[in-house]
């Protein structure tokens, strides 16, 4: 890769664009040098992630929300999340499909990221496709999940607005109270809202967010009807969505936000280093030696991770003063 | 915490066991020392991971297989992981219930760890619940799980065998496509097997099996019908884990999975520390002065990490030398 992508992703070239993702998403040597080309343009975008139920409808919402922001003539990015299994490879990307009504459309750039194979971390790896369609001057970034559990909460860390999609068959109240997405959620959609159980799933959001005490200042997640597939009640999700950007901005909230979303990424970063440099200590040999002794029960894994620390450190140490 | 839990630990004593594990889950001081007596007396027990859908009968199983082992004079622990929010506490043990009838058998041990706070990892309080357990002299080790999606992945990690419970309703097959659970499962249960749909998700799971090439020592996962309400597919299911328990003997594949599982959590116990000491370094300041760096553009988080690093082995360092 040579030091010249980035020049090309701040001019907007979707192909530069796609191959520096690439890049971060395998470690490609020079891509991290790439990407401090980026970061000074990074930090203008708005986020928002779009989480929720299989098959409730998230795909075709986010291509609503997509060709709502575009008559308002805004420019949009959208991070597709596929946590693939070997099994089915990237069979699921079929759902999206759909958003390629706006594959022609010069100024919205759809790239999916796929869970396996991944070399850093999930949460990682899209923050960093974010910075480079931030860079790109993306208005609008939508990160779109078709995973559930941990997955969903990890794209709440990373969204401005996080946004959780439902249909009003019974069930999903009680996975998403499992899943802890409750508190991790500012809008409901409550899609498919022309089927029967629409107002009892409404009632039952309400109680369960009644029973959490506000405090004055705090976004109270609210609740908003769509029927995705007729593009009914996108302008309604979008106007809440402005609403809730308002709320965080006058609050001070967005800074936070932004600063919780800063710390994540260096700590990850962090973790990679670490990891890399534990996995080339004596080249592997080292870290091998040790799980042998806990194997043979020489040694505790409390004692085992303190003299790995100490090693660690002395080696590094030894890098820093040798530069 | 005074140092002689352990003892009573290792002498059976269920309550000095819950007290040991409630002082790891919450990093009480001395929990570690305690550990380390507990640790030489570890690496016998068997560990069964039940994971699978919402609702699929996992605890009804559980509940079964413990009756199924007992019969056969095993000794058991069960870890009830619970990924409760914040909203519900811990409502969801109410499906516990049903493994209530074995509360009165002092050969068995049932706890409970909620996911929510947590200090550690999951993974890492998991397996330190396993330790104690199994130093208690359990013979089998049941970790049964509501989560779904990456929570169960991880319990695919820390256990010998895992299940992967499911009913014959539609969506099942899908669901676990999606979450990578097809390669992390060793026996796939199909419960309630008298509905009409059985053979349907059977074929749905042997045509999904047969895509992947399987090496010749590799075991194949099994497919075992139950209808765990009435006892019935209980002693067929306990038979099929002593063949993988078998296989994994004969194949080398067990001290595979044990070092696996020592690498995990010496990884995690790493991690812990060196969280620990970036959080301490100037108090947090250090930390909280580089966020704000990143926040104005001033440093690139690469950048930002490697400082980090540097700065870390620094003090690490300084530790070492002046013990």
């Amino acid at each position: 890769m040579k030091a010249k992508l980035a020049s090309r992703v701040l001019s907007g070239d979707t192909i530069a664009a796609a191959k520096l993702i690439s890049g971060i998403a395998d470690e490609a040597p020079g891509a991290f040098e790439e990407m401090s080309h980026i970061y000074p343009h990074t930090g203008k975008a708005y986020i928002v992630g779009v989480t929720g139920s299989p098959g409730a409808g998230k795909s075709t919402l986010t291509s609503n929300l997509i060709g709502h922001f575009r008559k308002e003539l805004m420019t949009i990015g959208v991070i597709a999340i596929d946590p693939t299994s070997a099994f089915t490879g990237g069979a699921l990307l079929g759902d999206r499909i759909r958003m390629q009504q706006h594959g022609e459309d010069k100024d919205v750039f759809i790239r999916s990221l796929a869970t396996r194979g991944l070399q850093g971390g999930l949460a990682k790896a899209t923050i960093e496709t974010i910075h480079i369609m931030d860079a790109m001057g993306k208005d609008i970034i939508l990160v779109e999940t078709v995973g559930s559990g941990q997955i969903e909460i990890d794209i709440t860390r990373v969204a401005d607005t996080t946004l959780f999609v439902m249909t009003p068959e019974a069930g999903d109240a009680i996975q998403m109270m499992k899943a802890g997405i409750l508190e991790a959620t500012d809008i409901f959609v409550i899609n498919k809202a022309d089927r029967g159980n629409a107002d009892i799933i409404q009632t039952d959001l309400q109680t369960m967010l009644s029973m959490r005490h506000w405090l004055p200042d705090e976004w109270q997640p609210s609740i908003i009807f769509t029927e995705a597939i007729y593009d009914k009640g996108t302008a309604e999700l979008a106007l809440e969505i402005s609403r809730h950007r308002e709320h965080l901005t006058v609050t001070g909230e967005m800074q936070k936000r932004k600063k919780l979303r800063l710390r994540l990424e260096l700590m990850e970063t962090v973790e990679g280093l670490i990891k890399d440099s534990i996995a080339g200590i004596d080249h592997g040999k080292y870290l091998d030696k040790l799980i042998d002794e806990l194997l043979k029960g020489k040694i505790n894994p409390q004692a085992a991770a303190q003299q790995l620390v100490k090693r660690l450190a002395s080696d590094l140490g030894r890098v820093n003063n040798n530069p």
